[in-house]
């Protein structure tokens, strides 16, 4: 595990009973907004799907850009969001950055829309 | 059922493959991003859960600004989004807006997140 890997990140969706189970208090809201908000864009979704549909679930920066039809900077903006909201690692190795899904995440942030678990 | 709640809605999640069975196109994750971003936000996602928590899944406009501590008008804004992404469903009754959760939207869009079902 690289350095990268092993800093903390926000436990998406580790934080809150899911949506309908009861009244959510704003603490919970506004973190469950963060995972949502991540979510809440086409290029950012693509993204994602690109990287889970890699080897290992993961993917170089290098074979994001093309995909998306937009710039390496661009990319590295959306990828910075979905690291923030816990969705994906990032580790350097050579000159290229790789990102890889965090296990667990996507699962975690459906349950708290579920309402058969509930 | 009132004439608001016949007009058609977007079928939230009806659209698409679960973000990680495969790369999505750029169509589906438009529509994806919608359902998501109306989730993106702390006060939208409060008001969707005090709707889920009330009798029948549906709340009187006038019972949802006070737990929100929002103007009403700031809240029929954030309903209103709610509602184009395909949430909610308004009815009026009276002088009142009634909103109610509109049955499996939330879970049709949990399986769009859910990689075991993938």
């Amino acid at each position: 595990m690289s350095m990268a890997e092993a800093l903390p990140l926000t436990p998406v969706g580790a934080c809150c009973t899911p949506v309908t189970q009861d009244v959510l208090s704003a603490e919970d809201a506004e973190s469950m907004a963060v995972a949502f908000k991540a979510l809440g864009d086409p290029t950012r979704l693509r993204l994602l799907s690109i990287v889970a549909a890699s080897e290992g679930d993961e993917a170089c920066v290098c074979d994001l850009t093309e995909p998306v039809g937009l710039s390496q900077p661009t990319v590295s903006h959306h990828l910075k969001i979905l690291m923030d909201a816990g969705y994906l690692t990032r580790s350097k190795r050579g000159t290229w950055a790789y990102y890889k899904l965090v296990p667990g995440s996507l699962d975690r942030v459906s349950v708290l829309l579920a309402t058969a678990t509930a």
